[in-house]
């Protein structure tokens, strides 16, 4: 079965099991909405490859890390889109979750999601029961304090951040987790992974940025210009829109380089130039280049 | 060191772990602020008393259960309190998580606490790996979907609720949880010691209800008369005041009827009686009796 089958069936067993009888359907149906259709689902699918890549020694296990790094993913979706902080009224493309269902049931959504992701490890560690706490811990560094997702969104209520700090904290650190958890799934050292998580999950916070400011809302399925409008930090007020896709395009050589030596290095490698093609192709690097932007933008 | 202490004691170190060098400021210390200074502290006391009742073979293992469950209980306060929901500027007796540090703060709070709660247990497995995976479905059951914490506060947006299922999620989930989660920390049968949670989760709960109607805002630390407000389900206009009374005493003596045969079993009970005249005194559950309510505050 294709990676992005086995990921979009296990999301939907994992969702089904907030519908028995006696939950309360509007956030069952809050919470499939925040998960379902998703976007690229490249967190999950890289914490596949790199279990892959380390053997898969336990595929239920991966498949459960992959899951829950999605679902938390989504969860901060959620909660980043209510009104007090972006007050996004949609998201992929169709309605935010609390335009749709309310700001509580958005609440509560996402910490369903959260709850979820950890009770979906804890399901599939029968197998592994000691692989279970540091998948655990390498989960919950990437979304909590003090370095994970919820830190980098804090950031944004601190006047004074260093971008690279807030960016880390904000996307890197679940694609960190995504690469580690993957490792360990299948019983390997993280270490060897975590640059991978590290370059990707920065450039994919740069190429967000630049297409923050170059996107058409249709395409991104999100309202852009988001970071002007809130004046949170952006790649491009430091670098310029020419430096940040350069920074960008390095930052995908480094990944590609850091998979370390294993069978499917050269999948591993093609997977990264894949996904830089997607999230900025390099036709577009190359005319962004040569892009004036005006003042108000950045 | 009494139960209480070692709670405060482990309840601090897990939020100094927040303060680590490259933190958001303000957030670990609006996640400090929900925390500190505690409630009663029922819920962990409750599952240290189980945890030692069953021979607290992992005592580190019990403290984390009985930290996560606290952490946990603070979350679901934190998000509670916020405007969409209860909108309450106060909370044990000051300013709520929202109302002194700003809403999106005190939704990355409520966030963060839950990571944290489960980056606890996972910390303390290293000596009984095996029990980390029942002991965190056991707590995920008491906050998740679809009957925890989040599924209780959900019954709030729907336009049909029971009574009991409503109050069992809101509030008697996380003391199942407790009793469980503690039973389970020292490996022992979780089957045992659910009724006791149940019970007193119940007893709890009615226990609000009477003090909501009942209670001065100044000794609860939180506004009162908000389940009229809010037009929430609550015990009192279904069972009447002396009705709510009568259920809760009854309630009381079956949570510590309950309590199984073990070495503890005479102090368990005693905890119990104990907690009862903390909730509602005997005193004022006869003064109550005799009370007529006038018709707005049911």
């Amino acid at each position: 079965m294709k990676a992005i089958t086995r990921i979009e069936h296990c999301l939907a067993l994992a969702v089904a099991s907030n519908e028995a009888p006696g939950s309360p359907p509007k956030l069952a149906a809050a919470i499939c909405h925040a998960v379902f259709p998703g976007g690229a689902r490249i967190r999950p699918q890289l914490c596949l490859a790199v279990a892959n890549a380390c053997g898969n020694t336990d595929p239920e296990l991966a498949d459960a890390a992959a899951v829950a790094i999605e679902l938390l993913h989504c969860a901060s979706l959620v909660h980043d889109d209510l009104p007090c902080f972006d007050d996004a009224k949609t998201r992929r493309g169709r309605a935010s979750v609390h335009f749709a269902y309310g700001e509580c049931l958005a609440v509560l959504a996402g910490d369903a999601l959260i709850v979820m992701a950890f009770d979906t490890l804890a399901s599939a560690a029968g197998r592994s029961p000691t692989r279970l706490a540091p998948l655990l811990k390498v989960i919950a560094a990437g979304v909590g304090m003090p370095h994970g997702i919820v830190a980098g969104q804090a950031w944004e209520s601190e006047s004074r951040v260093s971008l690279s700090q807030y960016q880390r904290a904000k996307t890197g650190a679940l694609f960190v987790a995504a690469t580690c958890a993957g490792a360990l799934s299948a019983g390997a050292d993280p270490r060897d992974w975590q640059a991978l998580g590290e370059r990707l999950g920065e450039a994919y916070q740069i190429a967000d940025d630049i297409r923050d400011v170059m996107g058409q809302a249709d395409l991104l399925g999100k309202p852009v210009g988001q970071d002007a409008q809130h004046a949170r930090p952006n790649a491009i007020t430091n670098l310029g829109l020419g430096g940040a896709v350069s920074y960008f395009e390095s930052l995908i050589q480094e990944a590609a380089d850091s998979v370390p030596e294993c069978a499917s290095r050269q999948a591993m490698r093609e997977l990264v130039w894949q996904e830089s093609e997607r999230l900025v192709p390099r036709t577009a690097c190359n005319v962004y280049r040569s892009v004036v932007l005006p003042a108000e933008t950045v």
